[in-house]
């Protein structure tokens, strides 16, 4: 039986999450429909990381086990031609070992996330970015993202209903960029680790945002990441500005 | 009777393009019934390029005779509030004098022709750039665009209802830049003029994109200009692409 290895892009505003639901639409359930029209009986995919309603994705991974050999390009072709007009594309396939798998496989996650900061609404962004209508300062927020790299107790930053083992993770990149675009200032937050709690990112951005307005100093961060209690945490900005941006194995199977 | 400039941006997709028409949606008509909502007997507004149906803007510029005087920043706010949920944003005001137009006195427009090249369809860039599947090579356009820079009569590249009174029009800039983005290879098109006729720069894309596919040689744009022959012209692009960046005034009013 042979395994294909997917990487996908979606816009999230769209679905319900990554996740299969009874009743909902899931980037998931968009995918394995599109599967069962190439072959009866699909098993259910899985992926590397299942992001939550309203996220997007620019190379999310999925591995598939198929009855019949595929030519990996025929395979996305056919797949992209029965997911129209889903916003979800499989932009690569190849075939993988049968021991990969695209969640227990990877070895590091990577995240974008993109913050408008700009009074008019947005327009040819909205739905891409999280917006705030006020200007943002890019070195408290630089200075504050130093105290939450490397390993730590991240629960202030955790998700009551995150369902990971322990609450410690090493936090191995949080970049800040600021970007000046056609439509606004821009900050890109390069968030990167092995792997992450539930609503981790959204909980540092939404923290980070407010050391960029001024509401918090940098070294609050610090005393909130230290307190281990969610209720130390910034408030979680909404999801339309994040996207799961790479995903990488040991040995890379788009390469 | 007070003047003011706007810099309106809009997603051209909602849009039968930026004049006012009975019994399509307009981005004159959404503008002219927020100012509605703010005084009455608003006269009609004037704007330096009316763009064609699905045809988006960065830099759009209109201007508005008011009855009263208003604050222009409390003047866009109030705008903006009342173009909600249309994808018209009102991203500068400031007042100006009475001799002021936003067409007559524009000196130069700016366009941006968004094209991207990839096999899966576009999934976050859907209805912001003209997508083609294959490949496009970034010399081959260039050397094309370089014969169609200076004063030329640009009847080939001409819409047949272009209501100008002269097809001889001076090209200041056609830049093409090649950009390697998350979802892909996307060139864009920098088109620079004091004006434009109807359909030039989707003709100019058109054109050089079978240039960029390899199917005309660089010198069959020459050939097709010379011809000053409407059917000498490749295929006009869809307008999906296609953005309004920039009017230039010798006293920029928003500077």
């Amino acid at each position: 039986m042979p395994r294909y290895a997917l990487k996908i892009e979606y816009d999230g505003a769209a679905f319900a999450g990554w996740q299969r639901q009874a009743d909902q639409p899931s980037v998931q359930g968009a995918v394995e429909a599109a599967l069962a029209r190439l072959e009866p009986d699909v098993p259910s995919i899985a992926a590397a990381g299942r992001t939550d309603a309203g996220v997007h994705a620019l190379g999310q991974v999925a591995h598939c086990d198929m009855a019949r050999d595929w030519d990996p390009f025929r395979l996305s072709e056919a797949l992209n031609h029965h997911l129209k007009p889903a916003a979800v594309a499989i932009v690569a396939a190849t075939e993988v070992t049968e021991d990969f798998h695209a969640r227990f496989s990877a070895t590091e996650r990577q995240y974008l996330f993109r913050l408008l900061a700009r009074r008019a609404p947005a327009v040819h962004e909205r739905g891409k970015v999280w917006q705030v209508r006020h200007a943002l300062q890019l070195e408290p927020m630089q200075a504050a993202a130093a105290h939450l790299l490397g390993r730590h107790d991240f629960t202030t930053f955790r998700a009551a209903i995150c369902q990971a083992a322990s609450p410690v993770k090493t936090l191995d990149e949080l970049r800040i960029e600021k970007v000046e675009t056609p439509s606004g200032t821009e900050f890109r937050f390069h968030v990167r680790a092995r792997s992450f709690l539930h609503n981790q990112v959204r909980s540092f951005v939404g923290t980070l945002e407010r050391v960029g307005a001024g509401a918090w100093a940098p070294d609050d961060v610090k005393t909130a990441l230290q307190a281990r209690d969610r209720a130390a945490c910034g408030p979680v900005c909404p999801p339309q500005g994040l996207y799961l941006a790479h995903v990488t194995y040991p040995d890379d199977p788009f390469r």
